[in-house]
């Protein structure tokens, strides 16, 4: 099999060294460590009921009419014929009580199948950039070509779990018959889960169908088996809008899962304070997560984190920030209160993958690690808060993901592990290079580089005095350049591509 | 006074925008936050037997006579003459007992004072590199010239508190004065707490003499008043050398604080196992900080950590790492059981001051923070293990730390923060830039950064396309060209002035 080669291609050529990418082998991480606390329990609470107030008192826009209509026979208080929605506490917590706490994502292949809550981590691919950058050709708008070979990176790199939406957005495709033609190529050249977008009932269904079949499962079994997920952004402040909505409705009712994330800017569309802002997302959150439940309780759903700032002096966004880092954490805290599985995102601002992309995506890697977070939206790839898709940062992304999973993975502790008899064999002043121990466990001691070049720098001068930018340049041409497309039964490809050409003919997305 | 101007000054031009740096306000952190956990309650206790037993049963080499003298008198069992060295348990854990859990670091500027241990943290410049280097100038040989350099941007950069060594080797000074001259500028060019080395008792007495000196104390008034630390490395595995331990004896009998740091890497000089090397830094640590209160009951030290691994390929020593993050975290669990401060690193391998130097750095700076570290050593401008100090490094650094101390001021939740009347204010679909609750803290309400840049690809185009490592070329170039050579008593330049030209007529050290 192709992953088990990889994993024995791994002592034979290191990244650093030249020869083929090293990298871990799939597996979907578990997170053993306890999440991290920003505010203590009573300002958790101070946060939860202000945001119950805004629910109460504000209220949401529910700018769908059939939405509010679902809402007012829930027993929520619409305003006239809407949009404008109120809601009593004890209606928002009865409806977030019937969500469930953890469920399973199933792909098309079922290697690939990701638990969604409780420990497990799964992490995605950056989605709907509209422009995409390499260091050779520089920076373009998104297109389908670009869009296919970033799928095929997704694909190749183990340390991806999830397909995102499109990681570029295909803007050389018609966009009425878009959709179709880039959820069947997510569909053919990964067999990891992916996303749907919710632009309406039509396009979401179209999404929904073709997953049914890519799976090959009927009607039923697939709203038993959660097999693709959208995001759902609220239109901050207190808003969803009409094909946002349509899309959840579409997917709460095939019980498929919606990830509800307020976008909330602090500053620009929330509250310049951060607690202002959290009571904010948590507000937009909880009406989202809520609607779920209304359309079809024990819907699966999961609570989107996304709060940052803009720049006070120019309006620009910032990510990885000190305030969006903690932004996650609270939101860790939040999620767990209300049982509800959480996603967090690898975002930066910067508009190179240089120093400053990594480390404001450390600081947002980190900060879902320690918020507990269970789905890394955008873990490879971001850059320019989202406007852009860079090859060269999904593999300084995949490097720094791939380090976060083994720091997951703590050693076990026992008599072996603890190595008395080594050092009584070493001894003050020797060396352990030769020592049995240390023979012994040659191969698999310690963590493996994709990307990083750990050579003195005599030998990396001599190679070329490459910085990680431009070795993550050579690294992803060889990824693409060794892809295996995974096989799809030619029956189920039929099938896709017949449905296809039917929506097509219908016209697409005509609403 | 210069760090009020420079407060105001921060919103009047930020480094992004190309005038001069950004940065906050000198001050120390307090990390508010629960230290993270690797390992079990059990599992570090059975780190700290198996400790035992290695000092119990194979014992440690204590080079210097004079020391296993020591030793002998205390109730330790040397071996012969010695070097070798066995402890009992209870004298070991007699002997850390008497440890101080926290101390106060005096610089010559009372404002420049700084706890050690508990809630407190302090960040410290690179230190003993043999190499600097720039963007423009490249590679080369540590030089008296880039040393003063290194020190100005450490006084200049208010999130440096401390003076590490010599942030380069200075090896253009005669190595027999050299120390003379280095301390010298050390405590002109800066008026922060400094680092003395421990080669040897002359060197050490003398760095004593002049930071006595500098702060202007009598000799019992220095004694209570730590003014220098140093560091301690054990000659891993298992053994303490002359010089370092020369230097030991002379900083406790003035009690002085010793940073005792086991230079432990996994498959060198410690087992290849994790667990295996933190029972090596653990004894090895145990044993000299046990060490201080032989030679002087409650002198104050630190426990230091820098446990990582080689490349078992190559044998290169590998930093901010996977393994590193979790020797770092297990550390902190084992200092706090000692009731010790805890030393921690800002560690890279990375050949340059890019996208690896970034998030290694950020692995090393995150696993300090979640051990609860006290001090981060080689805080700016570490690079290739520590062969080289980059200018840019330190800039890089200066940023991410700077984030780091925001991140450990979590806000205040009240009924201004959660910000109910904003959202009433600008109620759903409007936004908050002109809302009284935003303009009311429109200037400080968020991080400012000193090196990052958030504005928009086509503004970052326009101003060069600069990434993060250029921009912070021309950060450390403005930084320099503002620097103020912090004010002095000239009776107190005068007195230093001969101490070194009196110690120079002597021959410097002479040993």
């Amino acid at each position: 099999m192709r992953r088990d080669q990889r994993k024995t291609d791994r002592r034979r050529a290191g990244g650093q060294q030249g020869g083929a990418p090293t990298q871990a082998a799939w597996r979907q991480p578990r997170n053993p460590y306890r999440p991290q606390e920003i505010f203590s329990a009573d300002q958790i609470e101070a946060i939860h009921a202000a945001s119950l107030i805004v629910l109460q008192d504000i209220g949401i826009n529910f700018l769908l009419p059939e939405a509010c209509e679902l809402w007012r026979r829930a027993g929520a208080a619409v305003e006239g014929d809407g949009p404008r929605v109120r809601f009593e506490a004890g209606l928002i917590e009865s409806l977030i009580g019937s969500l469930p706490e953890r469920f399973t994502l199933h792909a098309r292949n079922a290697e690939r199948h990701l638990e969604l809550g409780g420990d497990a981590v799964a992490f995605s691919v950056v989605s709907s950039a509209p422009n995409v950058s390499d260091l050779e050709r520089g920076r373009r708008p998104g297109n389908f070509a670009d869009f296919c070979d970033l799928l095929r990176l997704a694909q190749a790199l183990n340390v991806c779990h999830l397909i995102g939406g499109y990681p570029v957005e295909p803007i050389d495709l018609d966009p009425a018959t878009r959709h179709l033609d880039a959820v069947a190529a997510m569909l053919r050249l990964s067999d990891k889960v992916v996303q749907g977008y919710a632009l309406g009932r039509q396009r979401m269904a179209d999404a929904i169908e073709m997953v049914r079949i890519a799976r090959g499962l009927g009607d039923y079994e697939l709203e038993q088996q959660p097999s693709l997920y959208t995001v759902v952004n609220a239109n901050s402040p207190l808003q969803y809008d009409n094909l946002m909505l349509e899309g959840m409705m579409e997917m709460a009712r095939h019980n498929q899962p919606v990830v509800v994330t307020p976008f909330t800017l602090a500053g620009a569309m929330a509250p310049v304070t951060l607690p202002g802002a959290l009571v904010q997302q948590n507000a937009e959150a909880l009406a989202g997560l809520a609607f779920t439940q209304v359309v079809r309780p024990g819907a699966p759903a999961v609570y989107g984190s996304f709060t940052s700032n803009v720049d006070m002096k120019s309006g620009a966004p910032a990510f990885g920030t000190p305030e969006y880092a903690m932004a996650t954490i609270a939101s860790g805290q939040l999620a767990r209160r209300y049982k509800v599985p959480l996603r967090t995102s690898n975002a930066t601002a910067a508009n190179a993958p240089d120093a400053q992309a990594a480390y404001e995506s450390q600081m947002s890697i980190w900060s879902s690690l320690l918020a507990g977070g269970h789905m890394l939206k955008h873990g490879l790839g971001w850059l320019e808060g989202g406007l852009c898709a860079s090859f060269e940062k999904v593999v300084i992304d995949a490097e720094m993901l791939q380090m976060m999973s083994a720091f997951l993975e703590p050693p076990s502790i026992d008599s072996a592990s603890l190595a008395l008899e080594a050092m009584r064999e070493v001894g003050p002043g020797g060396h352990y290079f030769g020592a049995a121990h240390t023979l012994e466990r040659y191969d698999n001691a310690f963590y493996q580089p994709l990307l990083s070049d750990w050579r003195n720098f005599e030998s990396w001068s001599e190679d070329g005095a490459r910085d990680a930018t431009q070795r993550a340049h050579g690294i992803w041409q060889m990824l693409l350049a060794e892809y295996v497309e995974p096989a799809m039964d030619p029956a189920v490809a039929e099938e896709l591509e017949a449905f296809v050409a039917r929506r097509k003919a219908e016209g697409g997305a005509t609403a």
